[in-house]
């Protein structure tokens, strides 16, 4: 179950539903992975060119939470904007803040980010920030009362996987709002690692996308997720430096 | 699937029975496994001493395979002889052979294990030896005839997960075999990593009897182990040095 | 050459003052590192208790450059207040910021930071920061125009070594004020590897200290600086997936 | 100081001449690294058509140790073969025994190479084999007499580095013979990771001849084996999960 606000979720899976494919495989992929969240850049829909087809046509969006993004904004001011306009559509309350400080990497600025959100939260959104693998920054966030923090595991698309899974760590033990990885996933065993450590939920969108089979890759995604979530839950064992047997030793043995 | 010889299995998830907290457990845990293969150590059976308990009064061993290992072997000899022990007692065909040379790692012995292989095969034994990541052994033991390599990727027991994923990778591209990752695996995310580079099938025992909850760890491995393969078949992404967005960044930006 | 405002520093190599087991061996590490810069907390220093033995009378202090950290500050008005009572000691015009938003980790709070380095700026002052690996934080200081960026790679004195080269190396090609590696570093490896990527300049304390034998350890490190350093410089090869023969494979084998 | 059989070498630094752009840098970057041992593949050599042009007539043949390789044997006996050949050649009696089983990866055969040294030491030659990172194997050899193993850490040229450092360390851990670290090092950080685990040697070539500046590089590794040896006996700190300040928390802070 993922708590945002005041809203549960059955599922652990956010889905960004940009570049698929066409748009029969993006509505096949969103029922496969079971998401209750899907995601998009509001300025990708065409929420205000009615005229033009959309993806959400596709989809029956009353089963789903809509959680816009605010890509393209570089600054507090463009990121407020654009949610200002995603709130007056009707749309949705909620609200991924995607503020963007380096065109190569797509990584967050973290001052940016921080006055948008003290601006949203004030104006009553359910605030969702992508930050850096930053610790003190999500700390500093959770007390300015964020509703999840959205950490960057590696480079948006690069699919390197969770680059630094310590730091992702320390953020999971440290705070108390959910973590949802963001950014970086490449396989379900990233999927599964980053839910092994702790992760209240994944957003997966190019790793899904862009496979060569994306609807079977969002129902791998799909297992990982609930893979690693049960995983965390189990008690995994400790590492050890030695190695421990799986049969007894004592005894004779039937060699002897 | 899995096939090993001539015989097909459905699950990639193969699962050893030693030092669960007691029977019970490990029979919920083995049928919430949906593992088809079972290993358990010959000398830990009561298989030679037939008034004393055993595991598999617990178990409907029909619905399974047994696969026993020479675990407490040191050379090919005492492998041998415990091979021929199984055969005798009219469990299987198949053996693992599992030939210790090092009590402080239980790292294989490569060269006892490969007179072992040669002799079990001649003598008619599906044979599926434990052997270190090395890629030539593996290579040496297909040429001979072995029916699956179970490389370790790290000490049994010790949880440590995949220590040289690319050294894996090597042996699963080479080799036409199965590979069966056998040793090291922690957490769900190791069982997913090994499945998503292509393993063919996942040995797994004190990952899971070591659990806080074993049967709830038998059921986060079965899915890390499914979504895996999935993922493998999906064909994940590449990775990429850069960011690739996820929003197609062409058009204006609604801050513009 | 470290460039740092208008100083120029032969070695690559700062060193911290702390916790060493003594005086002397402090004294020795000191000189045999061959760094130019110094750090040490204001707070321990006895600067405001002159009647105190003091580690500066155990140097010629004219030989170097003297970088007090505001470590004790939480918030930038103390960090501030800090550097008042360093400049106004006649020590330096250079200051480490260290502001800590994490008491477990000790791990930097990006925005008291920001906010401490712009008014020292104003001030006048030198200003290294020490900061997460953040790449858009590290880009805003250097707008912002501060002298150099020391990014951690691990906690303070865990001696992890670098969690996430990737990152630092990003840091590195993008900025291009000096990346000093402050924290986390444990071993002559891990300095190597820092200068290996093109860091500028390496800060230690702990793992100078904190070694079984700090004398030898500072001459260590001081080794793996300049080797990383010449590395960096001589430009390696590039990683391959396959392997590339040393020997020429053309021609007639002996073999044969 | 480097022990191999009943010689000892200054220097951890063993070279090998294979593949530098001209005999002039080659002969500079042999004298910067100050190695005592060199290596070549014997069949590179025209040692048997002493008509044509040869590195060795570049440099001061009387300085250095000669180690001849068998690289381009497949088989036990190829090798065998070649060290006859260089035995006959009056330059050397100690031999690296390179024995290839896989073309892509050039990585080692351990049936075949354990075969051959077997042979050669009744010969009484001095016998270095290169291996892969098999605790086992290399506790066989040293068992059977070998005066040092030589494992890859990737495969050779790849400049990958050092893939599972936990493997390296155990093998230097559990034997009592010298450790050469061969094939794989890419970087100055990597040759000094191997010595800070206690590695005893390491054989470079690629990661030196191919570097833009083999020269300089070559005086980068000669540091970086140093600083990583020195680091090991200087006994660096243990790795910690949490932070440790390296300043005394204890006391009144500045600000208060």
């Amino acid at each position: 179950m993922l708590k945002i606000g005041n809203q549960t979720f059955e599922s652990h899976f956010l889905l960004g539903t940009g570049k698929f494919p066409d748009f029969k495989i993006q509505k096949q992929a969103v029922e496969v992975s079971k998401a209750n969240i899907l995601t998009f850049a509001l300025r990708r829909m065409n929420v205000f060119q009615p005229d033009q087809p959309n993806f959400l046509e596709m989809l029956d969006v009353d089963k789903y939470t809509l959680l816009p993004n605010t890509a393209g904004a570089s600054t507090a001011e463009e990121a407020i904007r654009t949610a200002h306009l995603a709130k007056s559509s009707g749309l949705c309350d909620m609200v991924k803040v995607e503020i963007i400080g380096d065109a190569r990497t797509l990584l967050p600025d973290p001052l940016e980010t921080y006055k948008a959100c003290e601006v949203l939260l004030e104006e009553g959104f359910i605030v969702l920030p992508y930050i850096s693998d930053d610790l003190v920054l999500a700390k500093r966030l959770e007390v300015l009362g964020v509703h999840a923090v959205m950490p960057g595991v590696s480079p948006i698309g690069s699919g390197q996987g969770i680059l630094n899974p310590t730091q992702l760590q320390l953020i999971i033990e440290t705070i108390n709002i959910p973590v949802i990885v963001d950014a970086g996933i490449g396989s379900p065993a990233d999927a599964a690692l980053a839910m092994s450590l702790g992760a209240d939920g994944i957003l997966l969108n190019t790793a899904v996308s862009g496979a060569k089979d994306p609807v079977k890759m969002a129902n791998a995604m799909r297992l990982a997720i609930q893979a690693g979530r049960l995983g965390y839950e189990a008690g995994r064992i400790d590492k050890r430096e030695n190695a421990v047997p799986s049969s007894p030793v004592e005894g004779l043995s039937v060699s002897e």
